[in-house]
């Protein structure tokens, strides 16, 4: 695919020096590594090389929505890769999903989930911070994903308006709060998900979620460590990430006419039922 | 929404105590916990409780896409939604992605992809086992992915007649092998993947794309860990999953005219760039 | 060094079989594997073969502090060596050292400090139950440490009357309940170790400790996960541990006059200072 | 207990701020935080915090070997504590014990090791190069563990003149080159260590073992996370160590007359036997 003026490219010398970029008539680029003619990339292909003034060699990268997510504007924590794609691995998010979002940050999350529900899925989000809201609409925009969104201005804890979603994910400091709101807009067996950073939040919400008509209830943490692969010197990294977030997933029912039949959770190994 | 003739549901007792079944005019299941009347199930919403002969209670629940792998038929090794998801994550997988899949096997990995590319993307899958393509295409018909879905009995070493691919992923023994047939079949800075279970498939990997026009090349391993939370009693499961297989990521480029500038991946923490 | 009359012996044929036996004049042992002459083996050497009724093969292995913990009678969950180990490397324990130990359980925590401390050291262990106390006494006497420990029949909340510990450790259900009555028993600069297996015990310990004339608090959890190492075929086992305890260690201070002074410990990693 | 003359004292300020010192009559120490009157310690107890010009509280800490080891001097990479001590817990290092060292380096092991055996317990370490070895003898007698240890400069490949030896453990760069020569100096069922950074030494290592009379054949990594224990906000540190080392462990066997009874090792979870 050919690069025009207003495609996106991610300039790319190395894993740690690299640029997200919207290619415009502006004559020049400056980098680290040198200056690079932005115009001369309108009509390049994606994967060519291009030198900088001082002749080192920089990558023309196609940017996927990990990219952009990884360099999106932040006004608040994103939400990695990591967790991202264990969130929908694990819902069965999909294409035309209807989905619920509470908190939408700067839109990490948001952006990752339009661009698997797209074309005719949908995103629902909710934010009471203006500022924040401004900000995940720059990275929806940017992400070509703002028609598959729809921004409410609007606080959950008020009840929400939304009906048969397929699944809701919360992303609040106390998710809890709104464990029966979401309850009142998921299908039956819909998804619930809540990012719990802490502990103490796991705790809670696991607790409300035991005592509030869902079952499945699944908390995780997903950690993920860099292998240098090298001919006869292969190791493991020696730093690593060790946390970002716990993660919680369960599915809405409806309750049995005997309550004493509710089975709590015992512990699981559920990747290898 | 509502079960019918020729629905699938997943009959949930706990995460160790559940099944799939397809409900037909079939009079009864006969589980560990009773029997169900099956028949009595068309008509009633997702989410809602049913009792066995035995009075015990099982919900309802509408299979996702992580519920249909989990319990697929199986003549290879799956992989596992800590797996899948990342890797959608990591290349940037969306709605409209044309995917490029070397190793079939249980079409675990084809299902989750053909669900977030559809409906205007696909999957070109290659396998030389006709008895692993047979069982593909029987989990691939009871997920509803295979119109999505290419199935080609072809060797990939002989050459792939796919062009422009966003995605390619590889599941062979030896995925090195098909390094430089994959490499031309994807676009420029499109995304390949690899799926190696020991340190020395990803070693012989990750050597063969640092000699053959690839950058951003990760290897990775994604980890995840059940957290028991209680009220007042919360702490990591005693026994989680060792290890799956480790994942390699990189992007194809075009070659500089000078190979003094082709630039080894230095270490880094890819997630907090 | 030889086998006698009384002297322990490992009959091992594999990790998972494998058998901890007194040599006595007692003539047979039945096993899985076939019988062994016990007799027989007076005056072989560690390290030997010998055959079973069978004709599989066991090699006698003189054992060690680790052998016999992991095959020590058990009234309570052991403490294992992979938090044993750091247990002693983050304290400092060695020879020499006098130890006050809260919850005596089987005593696998006691034999280890004790086989490390000996002979001038000395743990002093205090636990409330009879019949733990039983089966710790037991433990240490096979082990043959009993001389170095000192088994109270006490509770430690009533006050302790020991001084200059240079390290205590805490295992019971409440560790914070018991830290004043510790501090009173260390040195200046003592260590102080609890056995946390709950985030909420973590929790209101390093709570009680901060504000306990206490620095360097420092919680931790150790994992550990196997390698099957084959040439060619490199990778971690498929299950591993995912949790036995949390560990929180601090040292006593005497606090300065100015409450103010005292400063909080943030988070570092340090084991790379 | 008193600090006096040539004491050593670790001033603590917090985890990051801290400083290992020797009291000698020399007036002043200048830190970060202002400026010490060293000469004013003496006579103080271990435990006390003392002002510094500015007014800091700094703590006066009893250094323990693991402080001794985390301030050494390195000419080499160090093993962490999170190692060492899980090589004295599976070994069964104790009071007493008879340990050959192949590749002394900076001795933050054989540093570690001398503390535990002491005093009747010997560690013989051999090197070949003079500049670690200067190193490792600084580090030893500030340690006070310089009794315990006879330094060797000589390359165990030409043969090792010690016998009887309880724990051998090998830091080189290509342990599998030495695994004979370690094989006559251990007593019968005596165990062996070797530390390999990477998955090719330990892949290598594991293959010379299994073909040179060794069992209990076992390959582990250990990993060491912080937690962020405060009252209503645990979580786990952002960062940590992603690795330092595969540690490997047998024990030494004479051969039975038929080799196919030699029994591959086969994967175990050991530590929950």
């Amino acid at each position: 695919m050919e690069i025009h003026e207003g495609s996106y490219v991610l300039l790319f010398h190395t894993a740690r020096k690299k640029w997200l970029m919207k290619v415009t008539s502006e004559k020049k680029m400056h980098t680290h590594l040198g200056v690079i003619d932005v115009s001369s990339l309108i009509g390049m292909k994606y994967g060519s090389p291009v030198r900088t003034s001082e002749g080192k060699i920089v990558y023309l990268i196609e940017p996927t929505t990990y990219d952009l997510i990884m360099k999106s504007e932040r006004k608040t924590q994103i939400i990695y890769p990591k967790d991202l794609g264990f969130i929908a691995a694990r819902t069965g998010l999909k294409n035309g999903s209807k989905v619920l979002e509470i908190g939408t940050g700067s839109a990490s999350l948001t952006t990752f989930m339009a661009s698997i529900v797209k074309p005719n899925g949908h995103i629902y989000t909710f934010d009471v911070n203006a500022d924040f809201i401004a900000v995940a609409k720059r990275n929806l925009e940017k992400a070509q994903m703002i028609d598959y969104v729809t921004i409410c201005e609007h606080d959950p804890h008020q009840g929400i308006d939304i009906r048969d979603v397929d699944v809701a994910i919360v992303d609040l400091g106390d998710p809890w709060t709104v464990v029966d709101q979401v309850y009142d807009t998921l299908k039956g067996s819909g998804a619930f998900v809540a990012i719990c950073p802490t502990m103490n939040q796991l705790e809670n919400t696991a607790t409300k979620l035991k005592f509030s008509r869902y079952v499945d209830i699944d908390c995780v943490e997903m950690m993920i460590r860099n292998i240098e692969a090298r001919q006869g010197m292969t190791r493991p990294s020696t730093r690593m990430i060790g946390h970002t977030t716990y993660l919680i997933f369960a599915r809405k029912i409806m309750q049995p006419s005997n309550k004493e039949d509710y089975k709590e959770e015992t512990a699981v190994i559920r990747e290898f039922d």
